[in-house]
């Protein structure tokens, strides 16, 4: 017998519609390198949703990793350091990339999954022996977080604005923006985060796409020369079509980005509400799509015969912290069919 | 009207079976980052055509640039150089991707395309005034070469000899190695290659996936950790299957690898003897599926009207050198449009 | 009226030894680049103390942060990392050298300004999720400590021996090395640590040069090549003599390498003492040439007229802890002079 | 018997007078990393002559290489190339320090050691296929070059102008600049090579400092920040002092930059007119204080006995060029002895 998976949300392929995109374009011959007619069109779509007031550029890579690599080593002059919280991506999943790149990470610890005002404010002053320490310069923050949480507006703005005063640029990592877009806890739109930020990025992989994620370069004066860096870190495809064609279906009329993260989203909902109906407690409130429950070691182990997730953390002698992801593939028999065996076990 | 594009082998999408096999696969769920069965099946398949005695490993990155940032970078330690044709894909169109990661590349002039045991001698006696000099350590070739030329298994033998004999590390960047194998002159196989070189990589996006090219460390010594290397440089995606597939439906019954590049090949050898036949010369020989032929500037420019293609270089007066490049895509009939033009213009 | 320093231990020239070594060699013609008879002697005579079974090299550089540089990135593969306390000068003084050669940092807290085995342990567990985490693997300790204090020898053995179980190459950095060896809390030689590190450097501005480091590479495996990378980080001299000059000086009869520390030590010792027995406080015990006393703000205003020396931290309301730090070069009298005015505030 | 060696200008130690200045100058306590009164001063003196326009900074770095990796390093986004000559120091004789910073460079032959307009032209047309080229951006000149050579005020401003025109940045190693300002070929003063160029460096060690170079960063858009990078690098010495007393010197009422040079210069001269007085020919003509006569292998072979020299190429059958190098601390009774030899041979 198979478990089904709640390891990750890219345990899939793409969402059907992207498949029959990529099989209906296949045989138009197009210009390499995203100068195809998908990308630019894709690039309009997304443009769409920014708000009139931005005047950015839009570029494709392959992965989050390269998507990091390239924001943020084409923004820094080599002296210039990272803020991110301890916990972040690029401070513990991305094996070294950002220093490969010549970069120090300054951290700082995470409040609620979150960067703090308070928390930059401490990673300037404690690096402010000048020349000695590299200078801080770029502002590393991912939403949804590490941990699932949503950034409000409100927090975003507060950023944004200490950013401005103290000269720094501010990045978000969206490998999970749709996530964080479709929670009930957002308030922010795509035109909001591209006014406040410096520099982003769209997440595809994790909300249905086969691959590809979009930086978004708002602030002007980084974007000159961009695509150089692309290239040179080894992000930029020949059929650079496949990137943008999922992006165009992703953007397009039923706005696929959105609603496969509403699905997502709902799916976990349901699990940590039919989690928490049976008594049990969850580590975490469920922001987006994953949910933290803590569970009784003997109920775990029933549950990995039928079901694959990660064991997160201890929670104390007999019980263990569980994280369950959802995704647009999920299936929502497969949230009855574990509730279902939470009663029997 | 539309033009037909012979300006590379990356125009259209995929071969039509790798789509069916993404379709097919597409809900099946899979471990991430190439643990998937996909992937392992493909390194299998690739596997048995290496020879009994590989005992090395295969790592599946998007691009081929990601594929010699990988490569290169995992093998040499700070101080050491790449030797390399002037003309050389790293040298000249990789954006000084390799030099990026901290090396240096000592070039030499190319001879028909492909580097000869006599300039790494060059390369080796002109950069040997230590420790004033980095140190020469990687030889990189390229087959097929930028210009569509070949290397025999004799001249692979020699080079493979001579970088024994000096401690260099031998690669081979395949971005082309199907339209290579698949090539008239050609005399090695898979096999062969493994069994003399130390790394190298077969390239898929241009012979009809998507996307993807394969990693082949042949020299055991060489595969420590190199996981670590792909995803430090941002070339792990997260659903490895979509490489995984691909390379199986490439390395599959039909051997579509090979294949696809043969008929890439086939047309490109029509073009040239029926462009040879209307009493034009070619620049170069044709050996893979790049065809130069040398016309003059008035039919140039006439055929513009119905087909894409590069001008290469001025060849004297009133005449230029093109470059066509077919690919398992192209239409037989554009081959005979092609022809057909040329005896109106 | 000038202030008498007690900012640092490198605000004099040179002990006069050294420059009258520099003079009377001065128009001996000597080979460049570290290979003159000098350097080569002194080399010798570091070698007589590192204890008979040393089969290492030794080179010299001209500063502390080029010595760590060329140490750690000579040693290292990209994707490996070093494990540091937060305090470490590689983590806060250097300006990100370590990572602008493109590895991770990864700390832990300090305990009494020290790396412990139970944190290099903390550091490899949670750096464990491979692929997609930096390889832990090279231990970085400095002796004497940021904060001037000294590993005794158990703990040294102890931390080898982690590192050897582990697979992990440990590297101390020397920059006050003498101030160590010179201590009362001292039990180790330069032939035991030798014996117990991979790599480590002797630093000689501290202790009396003008500028140089010896670094003294104990494992053969590391000293393959070391040169080129001495050159390429830009830390070879053409007039190698001034280093090699001043480690024949530091390493000769007198032994001023050791007698200097002693002095300073001692300076600093008399200092504490004094300091304490006037009913202050010290911050923490003094172990070499830094003393931490604790000290009423109205007091540290009123020495400020006389010395100069950092406000270290503040220590409650009206007290902060100063740091003051003596040399070779402290005239035993302006100890006395600093003690006389902590009786007049 | 020892020979006396002509085979570099940095054989000996220092100029007496920068041996009197440290020794006076030693017990002084000083603020470190540059701050110091000394380099205060010294930078006074040097930019006394740079012209009234000069709005630029200067730092002092210990050695050539180190000045050449904080200069390029400082100025250029990761895509950017430099544009040397293939004979540059920086392509030949820097171990790839460059590279190693992540750089490309882009070569062109020399023409009489110099890099004329139509190579930079040439290297700009040549490497414009973007963004899969590296962006060509900084020019890199040496005065004198590598071959003793001096750039003449014209040519230098007609690459100022072109660099301009471009969007170039001109950057000159000065590693020889003293010999450059004191010889015969030369029209150019400091504060013309201050007006043309973006940033350069006044080298030291090859005119009679026991180390030191000079960086001069003219354009004030480059000199932010500048004190990372020397720190970052390894390039900043604590006693920053030893650095700023000698360009004192240097710089002094005697103006000894000039004088040792001028005493090189001219002792070459007497050297190169001595063998052509004696029926031999120079392989170039000597502008500085490099002499290459070709002289036959016998010859060679006798003077070997008593003179050191580097034998720089075959030149016929039975002849070879032989490189002599003079310094300020050339003795003219050894020019005698070398004419007198070759009077006998």
């Amino acid at each position: 017998m198979t478990t089904f998976s709640f390891l990750d949300d890219y345990s899939e392929g793409a969402h059907p519609d992207i498949l029959s995109a990529l099989t209906e374009s296949n045989y138009v011959q197009q210009a390499p390198y995203g100068e195809d007619t998908y990308s630019i069109d894709a690039t309009n779509r997304i443009k769409a949703r920014l708000g009139a007031q931005f005047n950015g550029a839009i570029h494709y890579v392959a992965s989050g990793t390269m998507a990091n690599i390239v924001s943020i080593s084409s923004c820094l002059r080599p002296h210039e350091a990272v803020i991110a919280v301890s916990s972040g991506h690029i401070v513990m999943r991305e094996a070294g990339a950002i220093e490969a790149t010549g970069h120090k990470l300054i951290t700082v610890p995470a409040v609620d999954g979150k960067l703090t005002p308070e928390n930059i404010e401490v990673a300037l002053s404690s690096n402010a022996h000048f020349p000695h320490m590299a200078k801080p310069r770029l502002i590393y923050i991912s939403n949804a977080t590490e941990t699932g949480t949503v950034y409000t507006l409100a927090e975003l703005r507060e950023i944004s604005a200490l950013a401005k005063q103290r000269g720094l640029i501010l990045f978000l990592d969206g490998a999970r923006l749709a996530a964080a877009l479709a929670s009930g806890k957002n308030d922010a739109t795509l035109a909001d985060i591209a006014a406040l930020v410096d520099i982003f990025w769209i997440g595809g992989t994790k909300v249905g796409a086969l691959l590809g994620e979009a930086i978004v370069v708002c602030n002007p004066a980084l974007k000159d020369n961009f695509a150089f860096h692309v290239k040179q870190r080894g992000g930029m495809l020949a059929k650079g079509r496949l990137l943008g064609i999922q992006f165009q279906a992703l953007f397009g009329v039923k706005h696929l980005f959105l609603e496969n993260a509403k699905h997502a989203n709902a799916m976990a909902a349901k699990l940590a509400a039919g989690i928490v109906g049976r008594g049990y407690v969850l580590d975490a409130e469920t922001a987006t799509n994953q949910v933290f429950p803590i569970l009784p070691d003997s109920v775990i182990s029933a549950l990995k015969a039928y079901f694959a997730f990660y064991v997160w953390a201890k929670s104390d002698n007999d019980r263990s912290v569980i994280r369950l992801v959802t995704s647009w593939a999920t299936d929502e028999r497969q949230i009855d069919a574990f509730l279902a065996r939470l009663d029997h076990v």
